[in-house]
C-alpha cells in the first residue's frame, strides 16, 4: 500500500502499521516529517528547524515494513491505481491513502501571492524569519526614524490560530531585542498589525477566547483590525478594502489555505477549500480503496467539517490503517468516529487560550495545558529534549536564540521586499 | 575606531576591547560569527548551524561601546580614512583593524570552482549538507546498482585538516546511514576518495600523524590518493593530472584558500596566498592605524609565517586590541609574539591527531584532547551546550540528528549535479 504524505495524518497511519503484515511505501516531497504547529517559533528564532524536523527514515528505522521514498506525488491514476511522482515514475498501490495536506491559499489574487510571505511549511518559516531579522539590521543601519519605522512595520492578515500565535511571538521577539541587542533602535518605533476578516480573532474558538486574545495581543501593542478585509498589497505594504493604506516591509499571509491538488482526483468530489469528499469510512467516492484523511479530506464523522488540524488528521490516519488491515483480514470496519480532544492556541508568554469540552482556558493555565499537549505530540525523543531546552532557555533568559541570516540572495521577493531588487 | 569581519581574529579585538574608553564598530556581512572549525559537523548532518552561529549582536550586550553593523566591506580608502561598505555607505576610522579572513582559492580554474562543493562558510556547509543527503535519496530511489554507484561517490580535494576531518565525518555519516536508515542501499556502494597533491596528508603537521590519519581514514574504508594533482572536474566527476577519472556527484573543494580582496588595499604587499604584509606590530605597511590580523595578515613574528587558523586570529586581535589601547595612552607597545598551542585535527570517532610543542597524540588520547579544546573554545554558553548535547546524543545513539533538506530548488550547481539542471 501506499502513503502519500508524511504530515500528521500519513505518520500516524504509517506508524499505526508498523509490524503489521502490509507492505507500507510512504511518499513525501522531504526527507522528514515537519512539527507544523511550531512553526511559528521558527518563524520568530525561538527554534530552528532541526527541533521541529524529524527524518523519515530514523522515524521508520526499527519498522521494516514501512519504506520511505522522497517523491512529489504529482497525480493518481484511480483506474490503473498508480501514483505518478515528480521524476516521471510510477508507483503501484493495492490500496492508497492520500495525506498531502493543504497550502497557501491566496484566493486567486497574485499580487497577495507575490507579496506576502506565508508560515505554512519549515522552508516558509525560515525564509520569514530571515527576512524578520534583515529588516531588524536594515532598521538598524537606516538613516531616520521614518526609514526605520518602515523596516520595522509587520501585518499579519488573518486572525486564526496560526495568525494570533505568530503574532504574539513576533511582538516578544521585538520586545525581546529592540532597545537591547539593537541599542539603535527604541522598541516604541515597532508597528505589528494584525487584520482579520471576520469580526474577532479565533473564529473557530469560543467568542470569548477570541475576545481575549484581541485583548492581550492589543495590551502588548499589537494594533488588532477585525472586520477589516484585505484588497491587495504589494512592496510597501497591504491596502484594505475601506482603502487604508498599512506599510509593512513584511506582510505575512495566515487568512487560508486550500487542500493541494492532484492530478487524477475527481474534481466534482472537491468541497469548501478544495477538500474532497470522503464517505463515514474516509474513502473517496468512486475510487475503490483509497482513502482522504487530513486537511486533504472533507471528513463529516458528525454531520460538521472536521477543522484542518493535526489532531483530526492523527485519528484519521490511525483509523484508515486499522480499517485496511481488517479490509485485509476480511473483516469490515465500523465508521469513522472523531473524539474532540479541543483546540488551543498561544497568544504568547504565559498566556494562552484553550476549548477542551465546554471548559474554557485562558491565562497561565492554558499555557501550561498548551505546553504540556505540545511537548508530549513532539515527534521523537531527541526534538522533544531539544524543544524542553530551547524554550527553558528562553524562559529563563528572555532570549530568542536561532538569530542568524544565511539565506542566499537569490529569493525575488525578499530582494524586493529589501529594496535590492 | 572599526573592525572589519567577525571571525576570530575580528572577535577576539572587539572583546578584548569591551568597556575600554573606545568606541567600537564591528562589521560583517553576517549577523553572526561562525565556529568555523565545526562547519564538517555541520556539513556531516552532526550539528545543526544554530549550533556553531552566535549572534554578534547578544555577544556585545553588555558591551556599551561595541556596536556591530551588519554590512560587507567591498574597499578601504586609507588616506581619507574610510571602508566602503555594500550599500554604498562610507565608514569613517581612526583606527582600523582589517580581519576579513580568506575564501576558497581554485588556482584560476572555472571548472574547479564551478563544480565543486566548499565548506569554508556556515551556508555552504549547509548547502553540502544537504546535496549529500539528496545525493543518499536520489540513490535510494536509483534503478539499479550502477545509478546507486554514482550517487554515493565522493570525492575531496585536498588533504589538510578540513579535508581530513570532513572525510572523516563522511564516511562515519555512511557507514551509519547505510543499510540502516537506507535499507535499500548496501554499505559496500559508497566511494569516498581523497586526493591530496602532497606526498601524504596533513601537510603541517609532523609526518608521523599524517600517515596516521591516511591509515585510520583507509581502514574505515576511504582510497587516499597522496600525491596526486587535480586537473579539473565536472558535474560527472574529477580529472587528474595523469588522465584518470575519479566518477563523484559530490566533489568537495578544501585544497586551497586566499585571502578575500578589499579594494584600495595595495597590491605589491600581498604575499603568498595573498595576504597582506604587515610589520612586526601587525600594522599594515604604508598606512597610519591601520592593523590586518587573522588570514588576512601574512605575520611573521619568528620569520616563519603564521598559519591561517583561529588560534593566531585569536592571539592576533587580542595583541591589537591591547596596542590601540596603549597608543591612545602615549604608550609603546611591544612587537607582537605568537605563543604556539599546537594543532590538532578529529579523523573520526574515537581517533584524532595533536602536535602540541612537539608532544604528538594519536587516537583516544587526541580525540580527548581535541574535545576538550573545541568544547573550550565554542563561543557562547548556549552554543556550548547544544553541541555537547549533540555530541553526547551521537555518542550514545550513533546517530545524525540533522538530516533534511530545505533549500530552494533554486542552487544552479546542486541542480547540475543532481542532473535536474
Amino acid at each position: 500500500m501506499v502513503i502519500v504524505g508524511g504530515g500528521f495524518g500519513g505518520l500516524a497511519c504509517a506508524r499505526a502499521l508498523a509490524g503489521a503484515p502490509v507492505e507500507v511505501l510512504l511518499l513525501d516531497r522531504n526527507d522528514h516529517h515537519e512539527f507544523t504547529p511550531l512553526l511559528y517559533q521558527v518563524a520568530t528564532a525561538l527554534l530552528t528547524a532541526s527541533d521541529i524536523a524529524y527524518p523519515f527514515r530514523a522515524a521508520f528505522r526499527s519498522a521494516p515494513n514501512i519504506r520511505f521514498q522522497r517523491a512529489l506525488a504529482e497525480g493518481v491514476d484511480l483506474v490503473g491505481r498508480t501514483v505518478l511522482t515528480s521524476g516521471g515514475r510510477r508507483v503501484d498501490y493495492d490500496y492508497l491513502v492520500l495525506a498531502c495536506g493543504s497550502e497557501d491559499e491566496h484566493f486567486g489574487s497574485a499580487a497577495l501571492e507575490a507579496n506576502t510571505l506565508g508560515i505554512k511549511t519549515l522552508a516558509a518559516a525560515q525564509r520569514l524569519r530571515e527576512h524578520i531579522l534583515a529588516c531588524l539590521e536594515e532598521a538598524a543601519g537606516a538613516e531616520d526614524d521614518l526609514e526605520r519605522r518602515r523596516w520595522l512595520s509587520f501585518v499579519v492578515i488573518g486572525g486564526g490560530p496560526t495568525g494570533v500565535e505568530f503574532t504574539g511571538a513576533l511582538v516578544e521577539l521585538l520586545a525581546l531585542v529592540l532597545g537591547r541587542d539593537y541599542r539603535e533602535l527604541e522598541p516604541g518605533l515597532a508597528r505589528v498589525t494584525l487584520v482579520e476578516g471576520g469580526e474577532r480573532l479565533l473564529p473557530s474558538f469560543p467568542a470569548r477566547l477570541g475576545r481575549y486574545a484581541a485583548r492581550v495581543l492589543m495590551r502588548r501593542g499589537v494594533e488588532v483590525l477585525t472586520g477589516t478585509l484585505v484588497e491587495t498589497a504589494d512592496a510597501e505594504g497591504v491596502y484594505l478594502a475601506d482603502g487604508r493604506q498599512l506599510p509593512a516591509r513584511t506582510t505575512v499571509w495566515s487568512a487560508g489555505v486550500r487542500a493541494r491538488s492532484l492530478r487524477g482526483l475527481p474534481d466534482q468530489a472537491r468541497r469548501r477549500a478544495a477538500r474532497m469528499a470522503v464517505d463515514e469510512c474516509l474513502r473517496l467516492a468512486g475510487a475503490e480503496r483509497v482513502f482522504a484523511i487530513g486537511d486533504l479530506a472533507a471528513a463529516r464523522p458528525d454531520g460538521e467539517e472536521l477543522p484542518m488540524l493535526s489532531a483530526p488528521a492523527m485519528q484519521e490516519g490511525r483509523y484508515v490503517a486499522r480499517a485496511i488491515l481488517a479490509d485485509l483480514a476480511g473483516r469490515r470496519t465500523a465508521r469513522f468516529r472523531y473524539r474532540d480532544k479541543g483546540t488551543m492556541a498561544v497568544v504568547g508568554r504565559g498566556s494562552a487560550v484553550a476549548s477542551i469540552h465546554g471548559l474554557q482556558l485562558t491565562g497561565w493555565i492554558g499555557w501550561v495545558a498548551w505546553l504540556a499537549v505540545h511537548i508530549y505530540y513532539l515527534v521523537g525523543f531527541r526534538n522533544r529534549a531539544a524543544v524542553l531546552v530551547s524554550w527553558g532557555w528562553n524562559y529563563l533568559r528572555r532570549d530568542r536564540p536561532i538569530r542568524m541570516i544565511t539565506a542566499k540572495d537569490s529569493d525575488p521577493l525578499v530582494e524586493r521586499l529589501l529594496g535590492h531588487g
